[in-house]
């Protein structure tokens, strides 16, 4: 099995010939392939989103996905989160030497198949080859360059009082896929997760004043995200326990496993703080986009205790939720 | 001594205090402190250059900086090799379990001098924190956007026929730096690098029809970076080893250690592509600029054979220099 050599990463012949015989295979972008030390990209106009993630999944390979995937998906939504459409990523790689060149191939193919699909392309990248046991496998990191809509003011700390608090989908199914290798895992974990700034385009264009802040549950889950959003706006989020949509599976999964899917990732989710004139409507469109199918309005924002997510049982009775 | 824990990347509340306590520290920007999904920009008008690159160096710390200068100052470097100046940066990070704080405070602190210094922001980060074993030590990605000045037209293709080759100091100094930790170094290897964009700037303002090509010779060195000058015009480059800028340290230890010079990475370092009309005057301005001090013409262009470096020695005879 052909593996991953030292040589692959330093820069001179072997660096060259896995450039072109994989990664540009795979990314067609005509500005990577000119390999000048940057990427030149064509005069646009408006204000600019800026973001960046690395990505340490082990294994890299996961239901649902590769860390090739999550790496483009993760950098759109991310994005996305601040109104912006993606105009360009860039692509670091940072492999063990002895890394099968076959899997390698089969996640920068994903990375091409998913920039193809947000329509996007990676016009800069750069690849290491590090010692064998100074790092195990592969680790990715993507930024990306993003344009704003003209107008468009989504901010975490634009949050007000009377805010209807929509989740884009069900939460936790992401999480438990990248923790359990096991084969245990519910069917639902193993669906793909993807881009949301389709949706939030549509949403934008058809209720251009709805959508007040934007954050994508990843890290530390919904519950972190909550608290976030209540700390940077300083309101409350009085969130329903029961309207927080989720799987019967992750449910299931959960309970078994003693796990609380409020703090399992989210990839490809969304918490959308909207202006209540707008929410059933918002709700409604993004229930036909299939990212959104299982949107649900989970809460209200309310003036205090500010800074804090007040969870709301199905008995009256009131907890709050913590960061992790 | 305080380490580095896997709590420090879940994302929650230790996450948000290593934040707090010592990435926000150093890196001043308002945009960085607002920690939303991505960072938005001011609107400014013009083309974007775009560069990414990952930084591996093991042990982190080497004579003349570390990994955190090297990172801001190769992704500096890279936009100005498109005659681009660096609009916001943005910094991923991978720390291995474990890591000694006091390093990982050292190494963000210099990111913060060296963008300071070059009067550009981090606006944009990541930090993950991976269980001992997977990975040594910490790796850095650095991502930049640049605004390309008006009507700059730089790029590795645009080398013309009796082009002088300039290159602007010395070579192998930080290729030798990095490679070596055992103390027999030549004392010019301790210097520090930087970054080349106001001596771009310089060269673009005085000079703006002067450059045609700029290529920092980093991996694989300054041959590796003249072959592929070479090749993506479709020119010969004609060297004059005698001219190539190398102090009597590096010239020795290489000679004792039986290493070319040729290919050793040299961070801070630049090859320039000049009309030839201009040529003196760009080498003039070059040296009254601290990095650029021992800049030296170093051969011409000439048509074939296309992608061809030929080194001429003193003696009059002709090899040539390959690709790593």
């Amino acid at each position: 099995m052909p593996k991953v050599s030292l040589a692959h990463g330093n820069g001179g012949a072997a660096s060259q010939e896995l450039l072109g015989d994989l990664f540009l295979r795979y990314l067609s972008s005509p500005v990577l392939h000119c390999l000048e030390d940057s990427a030149l990209l064509e005069e646009h106009a408006g204000r600019l989103a800026f973001s960046t993630d690395c990505y340490t999944n082990e294994p890299p390979f996961f239901p649902g996905g590769n860390i090739g995937t999550l790496a483009v998906h993760g950098t759109i939504n991310n994005l996305a989160m601040r109104g912006a459409m993606p105009l360009a990523l860039s692509l670091g790689v940072i492999i063990e030497e002895g890394f099968p060149l076959g899997d390698l191939e089969e996640i920068i193919r994903s990375v091409g198949l998913a920039t193809e699909l947000a329509e996007v392309a990676v016009v800069a990248g750069d690849t290491k080859v590090v010692p064998r046991g100074r790092m195990q496998g592969i680790c990715l990191s993507t930024s990306g360059i993003g344009l704003v809509a003209p107008g468009s003011e989504i901010s975490g700390t634009d949050i007000e009082e009377g805010d209807v608090v929509i989740v884009s989908g069900n939460i936790g199914e992401h999480g438990l896929a990248l923790r359990n290798q096991g084969g245990k895992l519910p069917a639902c974990c193993a669906g793909e997760i993807g881009p949301m700034h389709f949706m939030i385009r549509e949403i934008m264009e058809n209720f251009p004043d709805a959508t007040h802040a934007l954050r994508d549950p990843t890290r530390g889950g919904l519950a972190t995200s909550l608290v976030w959003l209540a700390s940077a706006s300083a309101v409350c989020m009085e969130i329903d326990r029961q309207a927080i949509p989720l799987c019967e599976g992750v449910r299931r999964f959960c309970a078994r496993e003693n796990i609380s899917p409020f703090y399992l990732a989210s990839e490809g989710r969304c918490i959308l703080c909207c202006d209540p004139q707008y929410a059933e409507e918002v709700l409604a469109l993004m229930r036909t986009i299939p990212i959104g199918a299982n949107a649900g309005i989970i809460g209200r924002i309310s003036a205090s205790p500010m800074g804090r997510v007040r969870l709301h049982e199905a008995d009256g009775s009131i907890s709050f939720l913590d960061a992790l």
